[in-house]
């Protein structure tokens, strides 16, 4: 299994950003083809240490290769293409494999 | 469902950080009340905007309530206190709920 976790750092105005992630970047997410699970935070983070996301997406595809044909493909340049229309005040996209322990 | 994310910045010293984590910290962390899943990154986490942290490790609980008792509990505040033995290079300390879009 394989993770795209989108941490965005707190937007100066919280209300054109959510109103931009939902009506706009979710549609465009959700058509990545091969992503089998996306979930967002509801209410913001807490941080027990270090600083607090204001949001945080987790895209989950079958391996890192369908993540990175996922990322590749016009759907997943289109989502990416979208970040700097919302997402001003920073985003970090991280993608790792994950294993239980 | 409610989330811990942990993300370590890189160690000075990897195979130490790593020798730590395995041997000791997952042993502890594990004992945590309440736990339902815990993954752990395999293999260095990527970075397509931000910064990448050596490990990620994502602990999941039914509730906010759950996840709280169990970082409050003496099983969570020995895995708490075990942090400054291995993550001096920084630690962020996330929780939040999900849901799924």
């Amino acid at each position: 299994m394989a993770t795209l976790l989108v941490l965005y750092s707190p937007p100066a105005d919280t209300a054109k950003f959510d109103a931009h992630y939902q009506n706009t970047h979710i549609p465009l997410a959700r058509k990545m083809p091969g992503m089998r699970s996306f979930t967002v935070t509801s209410g913001q983070p807490r941080a027990f240490a270090g600083s607090a996301p204001y949001l945080v997406a987790q895209l989950q595809f079958d391996s890192m290769a369908s993540l990175e044909a996922a990322l590749a493909s016009p759907e997943g340049q289109a989502a990416v293409g979208d970040l700097p229309n919302f997402a001003q005040a920073g985003v970090t996209v991280l993608a790792y494999e994950t294993s239980g322990v």
